[in-house]
């Protein structure tokens, strides 16, 4: 199927290959590449037409987008993209987190984008390994704002926008993420164009257009963690994204084979492999519920969850605190150990990325939330000499077990040695937050208002929370705020 | 020297090694990373110890640039970028080719970027198959417009982006590109990043943040080639170039390692392959000499150019004409081939990556230039005729004696065969315009009249040309347009 398809378009295609066709899994019907079939499913998707499950938890992830965007524009790095973008571009209908001023859609999707992920707080997806919500909610938000879409419209995107991330990050597979890809700023990127391009009513060509235009400016490095890059990488693909579909809507054109191209999006991110049958697959799978979405309950790597609840619990029951506790020694499978890089942080970006730094504070300070993201906590020498205490070890028979799905893929085993010879001892298969152990609604209640009080947005929250879990039935994005 | 480097930053770095270590050559003295040999190299840079050559490439090189960006600032798809850039960015100081609006730098630089690249006339280097200037000079020229710099910095910034940009394409080397990576959108991207950070005169540490905090961004297919997402992403590249340099001025940092991190750049673009031994040699070897830069005689991929040179000599030494000419065929190496992939082009763009079209145009109206991209001339059936004669083949022989640099890496050898059983022969290895076959003074000159004029800039072009010319004594920036 696959040859005869690339035949259809002769030599011009055939002398181009420098990677094994076959490597490449075409399985949709011959003539129809890729970037159609995504911008035929995306254009077509009505909210009657999505499962009820699916459609709450993509809400959760509104919900979620809202409290860690509202709450991460206080953060340094979200004002500088914030700075930024006021003397950039101009003004406009669209809402900028932490301001009352309103910006054009771009400037506004990438000020958002960049807060939503400024305290690394926001959601994540293992197809792919990818903060989807931070890049396609912003981007969706501000156009919706722009053009006061209903909430209907907003959601139906969104979940357009989330289904073609999560589903091209199963197609190429988490390699890409392990050779240093970062698949926020490929998948995401695609899933906020095509999810803009939703909101935007584009028809078929201009929707496949606008993801074969953004395919042009994608990618960015896993090595960024820890670094205002990665925030703001977050706003700037958002921004790509509102660009792309504006762009597609004025008529510019892209590459239409872009995903089967012998030197395309295959070969660039990952050696020619792409198995479009997920693809095919998208009306009956839902990214949203398979893998499904990871709500964090704390303000840091996915990877410290696990390890970092285990740790409370082991206090909790047996009503430890920090001078009776001599040593905590953690064992993690190999994608845990690739993540935690900071074993001395030195900003509180990268103690997010430390497992030393967040079981510390959850030692000394029984908790980590946003009031430990500072340097005021980093620095006290309470923490600092916690942090000694902390030991990482990655664990063959955890990876063995985490890439065979016997256990979570980011679980923990933690050992708890006391000064008075105890050694207790937890494991924790799966965090709190992650798809098969969600949280609670009113987990992620408390979460929302504890963030947008942290964002200083006040009184407001209630209404917004009452909306968003009300989604569908608000007729005008822009009484949203 | 590599492993001691890594060794100090412990256990942290070593467990995320995915890539032998072994394939980076990292050559300059242990402590100091890529990202801070090219913060310290670019800042140090004055216009006093560039050579005289060196600095009168980089001028023919804004000269060039001036000239498609005014006259690409015509084509529809940079009117596309023009009018989003009205949309979204506010008023400012920075010239916007094609109209007597200026926008805040970052609109500036996307609506230019786009406008240099629109015709696809612009230089490009084969230090990473890539088109510089078109993404470097706007970005330079928005800033220095925008703190109206005197000309000597602008052309100082422009010299230490290019530098950066191409030595970046030696240290990776061309395997980049047949993967279908557009070094473009890396090499330049960075290059414009590091000359906006120049032109700001930003000090060393903020440089190398802005460096590290563009390779975020970047990324970017050969797969455009045809469409309208190729200028586009030019535009883009140029925008990031000046948001991270603006970013990094008001403090926001980046992966300073992102070269030499086990999941950063090398890996991500070239299985872990970096020779930073050009960067070490970079005030030794300028890239705008070596490989140097090719300046382009007719707006068409530089894939084109032996053919159409050749065919144009043999044409008029034989007083041919399209009535008597039977056949052409055409050898060619693969480097060549790969990038005249339309057979049969539906758009003039698909029209520029074509020998069938570009050749039918030599043939049927003896000339290539702007005026031919249109589709009144690529749909004349005339045209469509022509194309039927034209013939190209890969030839392994050419493949292998261009990659051992025995013959130019896109000559061409041609053959016309006459209605009357002539057999006409030509072999041009490399084409005017080519770094060893350089345009003359007059003939860039002339082409930046022809441009200027196409883009309705009309009288004003004989000064900005003077001004052009005498560079380093232009005291404002702002005086040039």
């Amino acid at each position: 199927m696959l040859i005869r398809a690339f035949l259809l378009e002769g030599k011009e295609i055939l002398h181009r290959s420098k990677i094994p066709i076959m490597k490449i899994n075409h399985s949709h019907l011959f003539n129809e590449c890729s970037t159609m079939h995504l911008a035929n499913w995306s254009s077509a998707l009505s909210l009657d037409g999505i499962p009820a499950d699916v459609r709450r938890i993509a809400r959760r992830c509104l919900i979620d987008f809202f409290a860690v965007g509202i709450g991460g524009a206080k953060h340094d790095v979200a004002k500088k993209a914030r700075d930024l973008a006021f003397v950039e571009y101009q003004d406009g209908n669209s809402t900028v987190f932490g301001s009352d001023h309103r910006l054009a859609t771009t400037g506004a999707a990438m000020a958002n984008g960049t807060a939503a992920h400024a305290l690394d707080f926001d959601d994540t997806c293992y197809a792919g390994i990818t903060h989807g919500t931070a890049v396609i909610a912003p981007a969706i938000f501000a156009i919706a704002e722009e053009i006061n879409s209903t909430g209907r419209t907003l959601l139906t995107a969104f979940i357009a926008g989330s289904e073609i991330a999560y589903t091209l990050g199963k197609a190429t597979g988490n390699s890409v993420y392990f050779k240093g890809w970062w698949g926020t700023t490929i998948y995401g990127t695609i899933g906020a164009t095509a999810g803009a391009a939703h909101v935007l009513g584009l028809k078929l060509e201009e929707t496949a257009n606008a993801i074969a235009l953004a395919t042009l400016g994608i990618g960015g490095t896993v090595a960024g963690l820890g670094t205002d890059a990665k925030p703001l990488t977050s706003g700037f693909c958002a921004a790509t994204g509102v660009r792309a579909a504006i762009l597609a809507q004025a008529g510019a054109n892209g590459p239409s084979r872009i995903f089967e191209d012998p030197r395309g999006f295959a070969s660039m991110f990952n050696d020619g492999i792409f198995d479009s049958k997920y693809l095919d697959m998208m009306s009956q799978v839902f990214g949203l519920i398979e893998p499904g979405i990871f709500i964090k309950p704390y303000p840091s790597c996915t990877a410290t969850h696990a390890a970092l609840e285990a740790t409370e619990q082991l206090m909790t029951s047996h009503d430890l605190s920090a001078n009776i506790i001599e040593r905590v020694i953690c064992h993690v499978p190999k994608l845990v150990g690739i993540s935690l890089i900071y074993d001395n942080p030195r900003t509180p970006q990268q103690g997010q990325f430390s497992l030393q730094f967040t079981l510390a504070c959850m030692i000394a300070r029984q908790t980590f939330g946003v009031d430990e993201l500072s340097s005021e906590v980093l620095d006290d020498p309470t923490i600092r000499n916690e942090m000694k205490k902390i030991f990482m070890f990655q664990d063959p028979d955890l990876t063995e077990r985490s890439t065979d799905g016997k256990v979570g893929p980011e679980c923990a085993r933690i050992k708890i040695v006391t000064k008075d010879g105890r050694c207790l001892e937890a494991f924790n298969s799966v965090a709190t937050g992650a798809p098969t152990k969600p949280m609670s609604d009113d987990m992620l209640d408390a979460k929302f208002q504890c963030l947008t009080k942290h964002g200083g947005f006040g009184h407001k929250a209630d209404k917004l929370l009452e909306d968003l879990h009300n989604l569908e039935n608000i007729d005008r994005a822009r009484d949203l705020f």
